[in-house]
C-alpha cells in the first residue's frame, strides 16, 4: 500500500502548504477564527463568507496540518445505494477492520445520485472522521477540494466511472471475471453465449462484457451483438431481458447474468418458459453473494472477493490519514475466482 | 408514540435529579470537572476514578440535563450480527429516519455476543449520539446506566430476549404470523406439518412455534414434538435440520420453516432427497427478504415489516431524545402478515 509516490505528487504537496490559515483569512477579509469556523463545518458563519473562505481555500489547494486535525474515532462509508445484499458484504468488511483499530463505522447513502449531497460533504468536514470509504459512488470537485482541504483521506471501491488517476481506488479483476466466466461457458461446448451486463455507465460493468468479448473473439466464436443485453444489475432486468434473450427463436444456450441477482432474475425467465438449468441453458452470475450457494441449482459464478475489497479500502484510507504525504496514484484490483457449481453444462443436442 | 406515562416512571425520573454534578464530585472526592470528563468518556481520567465516579453516578440515578448534552448529529445501530441478509432491510430503515432529519447512522456490531463489549458503550458516551438502536441485541444493566446517565435514549429491535418492561422496544406479531403460516397448512388440508424454530433464546422464535402449536391445536391436530426442531435462523441449520425431518418413515407434508433462510436450506434438503415443492412439501417461510420472490418456486412466507419497524424504531428512540420524561414503557408491535407464492399446495394424495 505505500508505494513510492511520483515526483508530481510530491511537488503538489509542498506548494499546497504555502498558504496559511491566516493568508487566507487576509485575503478574504474575514479573521482568522473565521476561517477555522469554515473549516470545522460550524454553521455560525454566513453562507456568503463561507462560500468565499471554500474557494480561497480550494485555489490555494490548503491542506490543514496534522496537528490542527483532531480526528473523530470515525470512518465514513458512503454506499451509492444500500438496496443490494452485496452492500452488506462490503459493510462487513469495512466493520472488521474498524473494530480492529477502535473506530466506528458511519454509514450514508447517496441515494441514487453517483455523488453525495453537498449536505454530507459538510456534515463529513463537522464530525472529522479518519477517512471516507466510497462505494461506486464519486465525488465531485468541490467535494474532494473540501475533503482535501480538512486532511480527509478517501478511497473510491470499484468505482462506477473514471475515478481519475489520483484518486486512490479499490477494485477487482472484473474484465478478467468475464474472460474466465465465458472460458468456462466455451470449454463446455457452447458456441451461442449471450451476456446481460449491468449499467454501461459504470465501468466494472463495462469490463466484465468486454472480458465476455474477448472470450469469444480469443476462441474464435462471432460476438453477436443481439445476444448482449444491458440490465441495471438488479434481479428485474435479469428476468426481462432474459425473457427476450431465450425468447429468440436463435436463443443462446447459455448466458452470463452480468451479476448474482441478475441470474437468479434469468432462473426465473427460464423456468417460466419451461427451460430447465442446466440442461437447457447454462447460467454464470458474478459476486458469489451467499444467495448463490443457496438456490436450486446452485449457482456458477465469479467470485468477487468483496468483503475483502472493502477492508483493503478500509486499511488504505487509514494509512492514508497516517502519512499524508502518500496521497498517490494508488489503484489495487483483487482477484476474481470461477466456482463452479450446478447451474452451468454442456450445450443440449439439438 | 407518545403514550401516557405511568406514576412510578415520573417519580423515579424525580428522584434521578436529586443529585447534582457537584455533589457527585464531592462524594467521589474529585472535581466537578472530572466529573464531566467521565461524563464526556473522556480518556484521562485514572480507570480507578473513573469507576467510582461512574457507580456513583448509577447509585444516584443520575441523568445529564438536557442543556449540559450537547448532541452530535448521529444515531446508532448496533447489531448482534451483521450476517443477515435482515440486516439490510432494517439498515435502510434506520437510514431513511436519518435522512429526513439530518442524522447519520453509526453502524457497529456486537460480534455474537448479545450484549455489545464495554468499549463500545465507552464510544457511544463520547461521540453522544441523539439515540441508540439495537437490533436482537441487549444492554446489560450497567450499560443501560451509562446510556441514562448520559440522557442517551435507547430503543431495542425486535428484542432476542425479554428486555425488561420498562425498555421501549419494536417488534413484530410473531406469535400471530407462526398462527397465520400454520393455519394457511391447515386449509390446505395438511395434518403432519413439522416445524423448524429458530434459537430458543430469542423471544421472537420462541412466539412463531407457540404460534404453531396454538393453530394445531385449535384445529384439534395432534402436535408431534418429534416434528419440531431447533435450528439457529441460517441456511445451513434449515438444510440439516430438514434432512432428518423429511428422512423420517412418517415425514410431514409442510414444515414452518421459522425464517426464509431455513426455508431455503429446507428446499435444497427437499431436492437432494427429490421431493418437489410444492407437490410433495409445501414450505412456508418468514420474514419476506427479497429472496422469497427469486427463488424457484416463490416462497409463501410471513412477511415481517423489517423496514417499517426499523423506521419506528428510530423516530421512537428521537422522540424519547425531544422529550427526556417520556421514557416509560413503550412495546409496540407491527403487524405480520401472510403471503402466499408457490410453496404450498394440498398434500399429496398418498
Amino acid at each position: 500500500m505505500t508505494s513510492p509516490q511520483p515526483a508530481e505528487t510530491r511537488t503538489r504537496g509542498r506548494s499546497a502548504q504555502t498558504a496559511t490559515l491566516a493568508e487566507i483569512a487576509r485575503e478574504a477579509g474575514v479573521s482568522a477564527p473565521t476561517v477555522s469556523k469554515v473549516l470545522n463545518g460550524r454553521a455560525d458563519v454566513a453562507p456568503a463568507t463561507r462560500a468565499r473562505v471554500e474557494e480561497l481555500l480550494r485555489a490555494h489547494g490548503y491542506r490543514r496540518r496534522r496537528a490542527e486535525a483532531t480526528r473523530s474515532p470515525l470512518i465514513d462509508l458512503v454506499f451509492h445505494e444500500l438496496e443490494s445484499a452485496w452492500a452488506m458484504e462490503v459493510i462487513r468488511g469495512v466493520e472488521n477492520v474498524a473494530r480492529e483499530t477502535g473506530l466506528s463505522v458511519v454509514l450514508s447513502e447517496s441515494a441514487g445520485r453517483l455523488t453525495p449531497g453537498r449536505t454530507w460533504a459538510d456534515q463529513v468536514a463537522a464530525r472529522r472522521p479518519h477517512g471516507v470509504v466510497l462505494v461506486l459512488s464519486g465525488l465531485d470537485q468541490s467535494q474532494r477540494a473540501l475533503l482535501t482541504s480538512r486532511s480527509i483521506p478517501f478511497v473510491v471501491m470499484d468505482p462506477a466511472g473514471d475515478p481519475g488517476g489520483d484518486v486512490p481506488s479499490i477494485g477487482a479483476t472484473n474484465w478478467q471475471g468475464g474472460l474466465a466466466a465465458t472460458r468456462h461457458l466455451i470449454e463446455l461446448g457452447h458456441t451461442r453465449i449471450g451476456a446481460i451486463s449491468g449499467p454501461t455507465r459504470m465501468m466494472c460493468s463495462r469490463a466484465r462484457v468486454d472480458g465476455y468479448r474477448a472470450a469469444l473473439e480469443t476462441a474464435g466464436l462471432p460476438a453477436d451483438p443481439g445476444l448482449v443485453r444491458t440490465g441495471d444489475f438488479h434481479h428485474e432486468t435479469g428476468y426481462r431481458q432474459g425473457l427476450e434473450l431465450l425468447r429468440r427463436p436463435d436463443r443462446p444456450t447459455a448466458i452470463f447474468a452480468g451479476n448474482d441477482l441478475q441470474a437468479l432474475g434469468l432462473y426465473e425467465a427460464a423456468r417460466e418458459l419451461g427451460l430447465r438449468v442446466p440442461e437447457d441453458l447454462s447460467v454464470v452470475g458474478f459476486d458469489d453473494l451467499p444467495v448463490a450457494r443457496w438456490v436450486g441449482p446452485p449457482l456458477t459464478t465469479v467470485r468477487q472477493p468483496l468483503t475483502e475489497m472493502a477492508e483493503a479500502a478500509a486499511r488504505l484510507v487509514l494509512d492514508l490519514g497516517r502519512d499524508e504525504g502518500s496521497a498517490a496514484a494508488t489503484r489495487v484490483e483483487l482477484a476474481t475466482s470461477l466456482v463452479v457449481r450446478s447451474s452451468t453444462a454442456a450445450p443440449p443436442v439439438l
